[in-house]
């Protein structure tokens, strides 16, 4: 009973180090406007022992999408960029691409005619660029790109186009004993490579589609092998879908920044009193990209009047934010 | 740079007295033999500081199945026991079962004749009492059941019967920095009403077969309904799989009993230097019951002989278990 004892004070003298730590601004990169002043006002109110709407700390749960709300997602998604520079990549063992499309419009650099032929086309380049191998290799194949591909406009690492708010918040919710995962229509296996070193978020909570992947022993050394089959799409009503089954709890906190995250957000926050969501709205064209409801990517529409609605927070990027990237 | 320092010391002098605490045998249900000197000597080699095998926190992960691993799976797969109580329950407003298999013979008490059918009996079974309703409504179904029901041969609730040894394994390797995970052939919202105060897995550290779920909003509730369609099978080859989708990296240590948890113990173990692989076996026909190579539950055959090629663990619960269920 004494170590017990002695272990709970340290516990405790640990907890209020922390806590001093912490009191300098938690979200630096905020501007002092309702955004940032919502966040905190839901962060004490669901950590603060005696509040009626105190969560205990196992349920406080935290989805984050990835495109366009951890990172940015112009002119392209940067996954389908990773896609474009495989299919070059392995273009001279694909003879047969140069008549074949959409990856002999690609090979030309006509990205417009190469995806024209809608969703089988993306769907044909990311199984020729995300299958095929073991996951072992697909995954060192992301490292090299990831630490060596450039963003077309602005010559960064596209790990160095995260934003740097986001980071603060995800920071700030751990402090606060949340867990934060990442609910993302984008791979899980083209995420977790580089999730715990840019986010902080381990592999075990980054959540994303897929595809089938299938257990063999080759040579005696076992391997997943990933097959040319979509296993999971990971948007719209597939992200609470995802969430019940990766996590098994509802989340209390929700951020995502198109339609795609809506019923996210509304599995997160309808009919819930200890809960928050939040939608990234791209409102600074000079220092990011600005756009919502007409957007082929990240389109935000429906989104914006159910967050009128539900009083949920939209943040304005070009007001709300002091810095969008790192610096 | 002082605050950093002292809580350095703090989480050093925190850390030694857990180490003091821990210096009382951590699995005291164990007799001293060589299933237990493997685990111990497995956990000192991946954690002490400068071993060669020294594997970092984050990294250490153990996976566990649950069936006749965890808790007993004699006479029957407890879920199983669970869908004939639901099929009773439900009988009232299902009148055509009357005349219908498998629920015929079941409601006559006839299980032999009901499991004639097969699979796909089976599947009839599992469909019509865990499909149909909320993943809401069917955690309380099963959170009812849970604490209610007894196993027919010892009385006990079925959270009883639970391996006093697998437990202070499971908290032995947390105070290890081990992240312990379930992987189970049963239903992963079946076990995570209850896993989390059982055995101490939190809900997203679960993993299992589960159903087909859907998004819907009623009434402007959100809910998730369970559809009756098999999603996925976490046995087998689908568990390296399960694992691979859920964890996102490759476990350590994997813990089984039987030839469906072969290749999560391949997975794990096959040409890897640090990694710990153990097979329960259920050798104890008066404390438990013995089974093994013949079993229809729980069958262990080719895992005993890959266990004896690979030099991994098999516990005889006879000789290596003081206790069996907790007192």
């Amino acid at each position: 009973m004494k170590i017990r004892a002695l272990v709970l004070a340290l516990g405790l003298a640990f907890s209020s180090l922390a806590s001093a730590a912490m009191a300098a601004d938690p979200l630096p990169s905020w501007n002092d406007t309702s955004a940032k002043t919502s966040i905190v006002a839901f962060v004490e109110r669901v950590t603060k022992d005696g509040s009626p709407d105190f969560v205990p700390i196992e349920q406080r749960i935290a989805v984050f999408d990835n495109d366009g709300t951890l990172w940015a997602e112009q002119p392209m998604y940067f996954q389908l960029a990773f896609a474009l520079d495989r299919v070059k990549a392995l273009s001279s063992s694909h003879p047969e691409w140069k008549d074949q499309e959409p990856f002999a419009s690609l090979l030309k650099g006509d990205l417009k005619a190469a995806l024209a032929g809608g969703e089988r086309a993306l769907l044909d380049i990311i199984m020729a660029t995300h299958a095929g191998m073991t996951t072992e290799d697909f995954s060192q194949t992301v490292k090299d790109w990831i630490t060596t591909a450039k963003h077309p406009k602005t010559g960064q690492l596209y790990t160095q186009m995260i934003y740097q708010p986001m980071l603060e918040l995800l920071a700030y919710l751990r402090t606060n004993g949340f867990k934060t995962f990442i609910v993302s229509g984008g791979g899980i296996e083209f995420m977790r490579p580089w999730a715990e070193a840019v986010y902080g978020v381990p592999p075990e909570q980054v959540i994303g589609s897929s595809v089938v992947t299938s257990f063999e022993i080759r040579e005696g050394t076992p391997v997943l092998l990933r097959q040319p089959k979509l296993n999971f799409v990971d948007d719209k009503e597939g992200k609470p879908v995802a969430i019940n089954q990766h996590i098994g709890r509802r989340p209390i906190a929700a951020f995502g920044n198109s339609d795609g995250d809506l019923a996210m957000l509304q599995w997160t926050c309808l009919k819930r009193e200890a809960s928050f969501c939040l939608f990234v709205h791209h409102t600074d064209g000079e220092r990011e990209w600005a756009y919502d409801r007409q957007s082929h990517v990240g389109q935000l529409s429906k989104g914006l009047d159910e967050a009128a609605v539900n009083g949920w927070t939209v943040v304005d990027m070009k007001s709300d934010w002091k810095v969008i990237f790192p610096q």
